[in-house]
């Protein structure tokens, strides 16, 4: 029933309500109003929240009203928040940047921008793992997939990693479990890029790998390295700019059965030979110029390409082409077998959250200017880098690399003292170049320069001379092309039909249209991921990040530069510590699996420092998400599982034995708070005491936060670091698996430990550890989504979310609770923000599998909540505080409705082999069939409107049931080629 | 087959070409290829595109290649265009204006911003002509009407007109119709916005009505007026700011059988007795504040609301409810026979395009805030203006209005000499007040101000006395509402469940994408609507447009702070001189039917200038669009139709005679060029000389426009005049039935004619018509549309895009020749920009309608052509240039397939009442229907599936075919109910 509001005519409003802003966020943010708050207490049988709360969250851990309080964070209107974005992005000066390094003024097509990146059915849904209702994405990332293999010449890439400094790392891990964990040298040769070097630095740590940096050939042919080597990695082009033949150098790695690592670039492979045709095993790089903003350091997606034979090791998403129940071909997550969420600390990575979304820009990109197109922009690049060289080489500079892209190292001593007068004189023509040192000067053309540019960037040197400017007219083009010729590129790329068709906007439009209107996301209907929080992604928090005020700074452009960038990192970070409870912050970790490596590698240090480094035990409870177990091994800690109770609830017992037991070795403890059975435990703060006497730290992952704020935080709970999901609790939108962000914020004592970052200028904290992403502050621009989110609702806000996200969660569970076994609840019968349903009976009863109940909510039009997590046989379901109870009353109506439908074939009403749950979903093309094909024993219209609603109001799958076994047997991970199409 | 273009290792290039911009537009906006426009040349027998043009194109109006070139208008690629539009947005000023008289700054809800304003399913659909693709606005729009009917309190509303002044002249000719043409005065009330008022006088002066300003009681009192009175304008709440009680006033023009036409304010009404409740007969107004941008004077969506009683009378586009084929409900165009199209120069109106997006996101805002939340927001804005005037009384200024809602007029001698002291302190605080005279200031608050913006407006009067500031604790409330009592509103205000339930982004967003996703636009398929050019409404060419920059400007602010707009304003104006080969241009009409009616209006200025203000025939060929009678009719002359031969062309002979037969009194003729039929006349310079060697003028309907640019201009073909369809030829979207713009070029002599605006300063040409529309260049935020499209094709591009689009339609033909029946073409064979296919004969043969094939056109997933106009058994199917070969082909093979359908039918395979094409459109809930009511002597895969591609990608029909005759016998023109939904 409507909410009818009438008022009668109003008396005066008093001044202060007057003043009082109508914009503001948390209506807009909070599914359920006052009413249905008040319904929704009194179905439980509360009469005020407060009592409700306290039945809730255990009371030893609640925190002081006034922790989260419109003090703490004052809260700003939608309007008061573009006003401050905008002020803010005015403070980030509008210089461009010719740095390079790995990060590019890229030029965004405009279709892209605004039918992708601004567009919630694009950035709304959650990672594809319901194949069904996820079919336009998948396509995309298989089209981001073949991009790079067919660019890389490789045989699988998948479908993104987190940046290309991480990607290396994983590069450089691959290449040592190759090698058998026993070779422990990894050559890194003195081409790559600093901040790469500086992740391989921490990531090697864990792994006890030594990292040496030094020219590649001189290392390979070293001989009292050669028996160590697992694997080199080598920068193509190189930092300077220059292109290197590295095939003899892949003969002889391999040679030691070491494997060859190569970073490179995308747009320089259209020119360039490609790695996999001169031998190099594993290939990754930052896909950000094909048409992703730089946005102060990301997110973009790194990709990561391999030969055959490695491709079981390879981390990351893979999505490969499989066919549905029906026979007809669809996409969906491959070899998932590989992933930390099956194969937890013996995964091959933690990596969980990739960049889906800047993937599919980088894709959609490539499908718009098709071969031709990339290969005309790399032209053009490439020719302006010869103009600028044959220019200032005029002036007396000199390149001290022949042989490039579009990178040039200059050495400037020929025209001028140092390189200082250079800089100056770009600074004052609004321009950065890369600083070397005192004589060398870098510069990276991309494809954002024309003419105009172009002439800023040449009289930047002839100002730094004082020379008279010169004009186009006196520029000249050198008489070959600077690319050795063994080095150019002779086979073709991108002959695939997708990157061939789309080059009319008309038509690309259409093609971003259509995929997207395969997938379900937030703007269909809830997406209750137990575990995910996949709430409102608010229009308001998603503008300001495509401003290029914000969207266009080089994340190792100078820090005076980024004022505005500052200022949101630096009140994102002390709102997080508020909201935690703790001292300190780092924004850099960009993924929540990041964050968890970063904490913990924070502690192992802080261990360090006191002369206990040997202390490498890991207790993480047998529920812990997969990431848990893999970062740990990562961090360099053996995992110890620790039990759970039948309740869910941590066997603390169990953690104290294991406690004991490992005391001299005991590093660390990692608890997920409220449990991801989605429990408060009464024990947390026990839990941590025993570690803490045991001499252990404990770490908090911080995915479920939503549930805690203004009511308890990872501080008093007795954590000292924890991560969050910017991506669940703090509303950056899921990307369709991706981007994310996984800060970390610790107690004091840790604090002297958060990462530092080669690009930081000024002096960093000795006791830090490592960088653990390519930028400064990790992904930087998508901080502004959580930084508005959080300024928006500001604490009282805040607080009220987590209340709400609670209520929804416990109504739920309330209504469910006669249809499905709730596996959890504490003593007063109440669940944290997600309840967990047991569906093990049905299987018993009628071989009906979760999968099956899943596949039938996406007949209602529904994605499924987390499906066998944490435990097998298990959804798992949080409907977070953006829902109405509306939406909520729906999709239990539909649980229940389900539930009926089982019964039926539990009691033989329908075959056990043929029924509606069996046979979910139903796409269209199922339910058309002719009469004689139609072979279930129910209508058509109880396949497809099992509720009324459904007739007005209903997601369609474009595929039946994908079957995964297939799809892993018959690996096939690119767009099909014109013969396959030509062929169907 | 895919086009792959795999290139050698490039040699290098040229400077030159690696200075041209890659980023250009012509090879995105134009759908075929240089390869796909050979092989349809090809396919025609053309070696060249020159012999193709000569045979389609009469030489005798051909223009020098060089009137279209790369120097007449420089192309920009994407990137300048954008470098462009940033730069001249610089150049408005940043104030902010509490002008008021209709235009506000409106506060956008984001989510309106971005998920209905910047998103092409909502901005590139057509007209909902065809309801069962269109499902989703005609709700939207219907939620306007309820909206208008429910504030104004009156019994029904249209889906909006083209702005409040254009909206008011149309009630007075309602009045005026209404007492049936003979009662010749019109009272305006001195109350009534100057601009409104120079819009009546112009329109008045067709009907030969006599506007009479004066004070309305005054004058209904005035007993020498009264039996010449046919009705009256209010304005409610009036220009200064007053609040009049009207119920006596309403009592007085009823008594003398006139009518009671009154302009008022949505968001006053929320508070006020609405019109509806004191009597008026017409309420009418601009909805713009309810979340649609200033831009500078539009587009925004007027409303138009009458008691039942004149419903068959009110202009404009209507949306009602109905049911389709199988009961279900459905909304569609309701009483479409009042309208031009049908009724000619009998129409109540001309109108056609009106302003469907603008419509929508004023609903949509009603929907987002509600009932409490609009009231919410009236309330303060009241309360801050009672505010502003306690605080500026206390300084010795004084308002002259004491009952008022939002705006005060200020007199100003108390306190200050005149008020120049006023307005120079406001600029300087950058803010703009209304100037009235030298005594007064208007003040008018609105949404977005707050305490900053109140203080500031506070604070400008202090500062000119010299005073200092205010500050917040000073300010205090007066005791009591500043509305009259008996004026305050009683009733309830939007009780329908859609306004009470979407109040959370969540649910809005649900909302907005699920009406999105029943709506067929242009980012699913081609949409070959003959004479509506459907091309690509480019992203590049609509960011500008919501950019603060401009989208803040109020129309009537000091030009000196619209210089950004004003140099976008004359380019385009110059830029469309140039393409029609005209001198002069007037952007102010906001549709293609305004711009007839301004031109037909300047045309009879012209002759009355000359002393030959009695020509008063305008000669129109049978086959022109109902908008050109219409038009003339409202410009005050007679129509006098002229035939057309077989072939579709003029009849020259019948021309001649008519032309002869009026000599004395000929004003005009009225010609389509290329014609309705899509044919490049041979006489069309034979005909223009016949028209002016008896003394008349000659206005060519440039609706078809895109098939001429750069071979041939109005001004060649003998024309004097001509308006353009901006939302046509120049990629204006057309927003689901509006915005448009409707300029005019004119010849030299006609050019001191153009229209004029009373918020125009400096010199205005004596000789020009009053006003045609409320703002001095009517729809000024859209002008950026059609001037950034111009400036990234550049002449030569504009070129090429007519050429593609005569060769797409030519193509079309040549594919569609052997299995319809072509209707014209010239002697060469060849058609203009899109074709005319008579489908008479399958009525004959079997009862097939053009409805039958149109509606199968949408089982295939295409929005069908332009159906039965301008002959009732045609198709005028126009292709445009954006599309590609392959859209063009899959769209022939479809109808080559309807037409072995339509065969079957003829043959008695299939029952010529129960088939394929009769049933169609096939929705899913009736291809989901249980076997005993499949009732069809045909598969469901037929229905659905016909064509292989469509199991891939289909735009699904949301309800079967629409009864339309249901509809217009029950006519239900508002939401549904608490009562009716809780009944379904
Ligand atoms: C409990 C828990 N921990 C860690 C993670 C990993 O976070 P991310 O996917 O951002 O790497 C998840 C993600 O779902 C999670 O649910
Ligand atoms: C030939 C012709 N003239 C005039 C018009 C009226 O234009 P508008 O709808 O912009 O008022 C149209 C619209 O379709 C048209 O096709
Ligand atoms: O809108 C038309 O009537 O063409």
């Amino acid at each position: 029933s409507p909410r009818l509001r009438t008022r009668n005519f109003a008396s005066l409003k008093p001044l202060s309500s007057l003043f009082a802003a109508l914009d503001t966020f948390p209506e807009r943010h909070i599914g359920p109003d006052d009413h249905e708050v008040a319904h929704m207490l009194k179905t439980l049988g509360y009469e005020n929240a407060q009592d409700f709360l306290a039945d809730t969250v255990p009371s030893k851990i609640r925190v002081d009203a006034s922790s989260m309080t419109n003090k703490t964070i004052k809260p700003l209107s939608e309007s008061e928040l573009f006003a401050r974005a905008k002020s803010l992005g005015t403070e980030n000066e509008p210089s461009k940047s010719y740095i390079g390094m790995g990060y590019h003024n890229a030029v965004v097509p405009p279709v892209i921008l605004r039918n992708v990146f601004e567009n919630p059915q694009w950035y709304t849904p959650y990672t594809p793992y319901q194949p069904e209702v996820a079919q336009g994405r998948l396509e995309s990332l298989v089209n981001f997939q073949t991009m790079v293999t067919s660019l890389t010449s490789m045989d699988i890439a998948n479908a993104s990693l987190l940046d290309e400094a991480t990607a290396a790392a994983e590069g450089m891990v691959m290449a040592y479990v190759n090698a058998g964990q026993r070779k422990k040298t990894f050559i890194v040769d003195t081409g790559v890029f600093p901040q790469t070097l500086a992740v391989l630095r921490t990531r090697a740590k864990g792994f006890g790998i030594n990292v040496v940096v030094r020219d590649v050939h001189a290392a390979v042919a070293d001989e009292s390295l050669r028996s160590e080597i697992c694997g080199v990695l080598v920068q193509y082009p190189d930092v300077s700019g220059t292109i290197k033949d590295y095939s003899n150098l892949a003969e002889a790695v391999h040679s030691t059965g070491g494997l060859v690592v190569c970073a490179t670039d995308l747009l320089a492979l259209t020119m360039l030979k490609p790695p996999g045709e001169w031998g190099a095993d594993i290939v990754l790089g930052n896909s950000a110029r094909f048409g992703v903003p730089a946005g102060y350091g990301g997110p973009h997606a790194a990709f990561f390409a391999v030969t055959d034979k490695l491709k079981r090791k390879m981390p990351g998403r893979l999505i490969g082409r499989s066919r549905d129940a029906t026979g007809k071909p669809a996409y969906r997550l491959a070899l998932q077998t590989r992933e930390q969420h099956i194969r937890r600390e013996k995964a091959t990575s933690n990596i969980c959250t990739s960049q889906a979304l800047l993937a599919n820009m980088a894709a959609m990109y490539a499908v718009y200017h098709g071969p031709v197109g990339l290969r005309s922009i790399a032209e053009r690049v490439h020719g302006l880098t010869q103009v600028v060289k044959t220019a200032i080489e005029g002036m007396g500079y000199k390149a001290v690399n022949q042989e490039y892209f579009d990178t040039l190292t200059i050495d400037v001593s020929g025209a001028t003292e140092t390189s200082d007068g250079v800089h100056a004189a770009a600074t004052a023509a609004g321009i950065n170049f890369r600083q070397i040192d005192d004589k060398h000067v870098g510069v990276t053309l991309d494809e954002s320069v024309g003419p105009i540019d172009l002439m800023s960037i040449i009289n930047v040197f002839t100002s730094a001379i004082q020379a008279s400017p010169l004009n186009k007219s006196e520029l000249v083009l050198p008489e070959k092309v600077a690319i050795p010729s063994s080095l150019r590129r002779q086979s073709e790329i991108l002959p695939h039909p997708v990157f061939n068709k789309h080059h009319s906007e008309t038509e690309m439009l259409r093609y971003i249209n259509h995929l997207a209107s395969k997938d379900i996301g937030l703007v269909h209907s809830m997406i209750p991921l137990g575990s995910c929080t996949m709430k409102l992604n608010s229009t308001s928090s998603m503008i300001p990040l495509t401003w290029p005020e914000f969207s266009s700074v080089h994340p190792f452009a100078p820090i005076e530069q980024a004022k505005g960038y500052l200022t949101v990192i630096q009140e994102l970070e002390d709102d997080l510590c508020k909201i935690t409870g703790f001292h300190a912050a780092s924004l850099q970790p960009n993924s929540g699996a990041a964050g968890e490596y970063a904490g913990l590698s924070v502690i192992r240090a802080y261990h360090e420092s006191r002369g206990e480094g040997h202390r490498d035990i890991c207790l993480i409870p047998l529920s812990a998400h997969g990431t848990n177990p893999a970062s740990a091994v990562m961090a360099g800690l053996k995992v110890v599982p620790v039990k759970a109770l039948t309740d869910g609830s941590l066997d603390l017992a169990d953690l104290q034995a294991k406690a004991e037991k490992h005391k001299d070795n005991l590093a660390a403890f990692m608890i997920t708070y409220p449990s991801t059975f989605g429990v408060f435990e009464d024990g947390v703060q026990d839990a941590c005491k025993i570690i803490h006497d045991n001499g252990g730290q404990v770490y908090l992952d911080g995915a479920n936060l939503n549930a805690q704020i203004g009511f308890t935080n990872p501080a008093i709970c007795g954590g000292d670091v924890c991560h969050m999901n910017l991506h669940k609790t703090f509303a950056i939108p899921h990307g369709g698996g991706g981007p994310g962000v996984g800060p970390i914020c610790v107690a004091k004592h840790l604090s002297p430990f958060l990462p530092r970052h080669p690009f930081l200028p000024g002096p960093q904290n000795s006791k830090a550890i490592d960088a653990v992403s390519a930028a400064p502050f990790g992904s930087s621009s998508i901080h502004l989504i959580s930084w508005a989110y959080i300024k928006m609702l500001g604490g009282q806000g805040l607080a009220e979310s987590s209340k709400v996200a609670l209520l929804n969660a416990n109504y739920m569970a309330h209504r469910l609770r006669d249809h499905y076994s709730l596996r959890y609840k504490n003593s007063n019968g109440r669940v944290a923000h997600e309840l967990l349903i047991d569906l093990a009976e049905f299987d018993q009863a009628a071989g009906l599998k979760v999968a099956d109940f899943a596949k039938r909510l996406q007949d209602y039009g529904f994605h499924p909540p987390t499906c066998s997590w944490p435990t097998p046989t298990c959804m798992l379901i949080e409907p977070t505080e953006s829902e109405t109870l509306e939406e909520i009353d729906r999709f239990c109506d539909t649980m229940i409705q389900i539930r009926q439908e089982a019964e039926d074939i539990i009691t033989g009403k329908q075959p056990k082999d043929n029924n509606l749950l069996k046979n979910a979903p139903h796409p269209i093309h199922v339910l058309t069939l002719p009469e004689d094909q139609w072979n279930c024993p129910y209508t058509r219209e109880q396949a497809a409107y099992p509720m009324p609603w459904l007739l007005e109001k209903k997601f369609w799958p474009t595929v039946s049931r994908v079957d995964d076994a297939y799809g892993d047997l018959n690996l096939i991970c690119d767009c099909p080629s014109v013969e396959e199409l030509s062929s169907q």
